[in-house]
């Protein structure tokens, strides 16, 4: 691409770096950019360069914060004694939107995988342990998505944790709703039978 | 979407202000420089800031510019003496990413377009007659899209250079490399019946 303005190439280059943004896409941003008013760009630049900047990780649950403790492990109202280990700060997105969970978090920040080189050394299980023994934690709920990794890395949690009186649970594996059971893989299929509910709570539950 | 950072959702929300990019993308953008080093960050922010707040637009042609001229229209190699008119910044990349054209551009911002509210005032019409008159140019081409607009724009344009000596052409409508006779719109088959070319010139193109 010929660009006629050093300052434009730059600002393409910059955002063509980006996942999924194309040079095509990252001119496209940049000639829109370059339509808005100077103050809104800066806005935007700002908010950029001050999160990466003032951005900080939960000393108890690692999660992004912007204190040192972030606002759902410091909230009052939530249940202090429940924890749900997941791999990412997306994932603890991902169950607030739910609505559905009043606990605590607790993000690895990875799973276990040889393969790409991530051992348990490299993720936040020392302080998941740590936390459970010295906050009474009575219940740690493996939300890990359901991979080999995933499996890997619940069954090593769960070791590290056997000797200490929490009880572990996993989210639960089944056929999703709007899912069909017909285009269902054999190991989700056969895990929500053996794991079938009693009626009564699938009504309650709707 | 819940945050539990006040500064990755006002990251967020500044991006999913972008063309094309909504919450979801926007999230997974941060996410993704939330990894980076902050120097890079950084980086991405200044190259943004730094491009609007410094971009200028050329005296002469308006296309985007580092400096009062810009590259093309201060070039020593380039045909002075002819002048493609163009609708926008991005039309110029287009033309000069072929480097079939070695004349000067005159960039209008925008075409005639009432239902729009975009009338000849707002677009850079008075200044082209200007440089035409006082340049000595010889060739005006008008390489507008082929809508009802541009056809509106070119039209204007020609009348108010016609009392001046210069030669004004369009660029060539056609059938596109690639594209296929039956698929065609009526207009552009018959526009490329009526302005059929010589095989010599065809060939020779090639």
């Amino acid at each position: 691409m010929v660009f006629s303005s050093a300052l434009i190439e730059n600002a393409v280059n910059e955002f063509s770096r980006l996942p999924g943004i194309g040079k095509k896409t990252a001119l496209r941003l940049v000639l829109h950019l370059l339509k808005q008013e100077p103050s809104q760009v800066q806005q935007f630049s700002d908010a950029i360069a001050r999160m990466r900047e003032q951005i900080r990780f939960c000393k108890d649950c690692h999660n992004v914060s912007d204190e040192e403790t972030c606002s759902i492990c410091s909230s009052h109202s939530r249940n202090r004694k429940v924890v749900c280990v997941v791999e990412s700060i997306r994932d603890v997105m991902a169950i607030e939107n739910t609505q559905q969970f009043n606990g605590l978090y607790h993000v690895l920040g990875g799973i276990i995988s040889p393969l790409d080189g991530v051992g348990p050394d490299q993720l936040n299980i020392h302080s998941l342990v740590e936390r459970t023994q010295q906050q009474g934690i009575e219940e740690v709920i493996m939300a890990l998505n359901p991979t080999i990794e995933g499996d890997t890395t619940i069954y090593y949690l769960s070791r590290k944790l056997k000797e200490l009186p929490v009880k572990i649970t996993t989210i639960a594996r089944g056929i999703a709703f709007g899912g069909e059971l017909e285009y269902a893989d054999e190991m989700t299929l056969a895990r929500s039978i053996s794991n079938r509910l009693p009626l009564e709570s699938y009504v309650q539950q709707k």
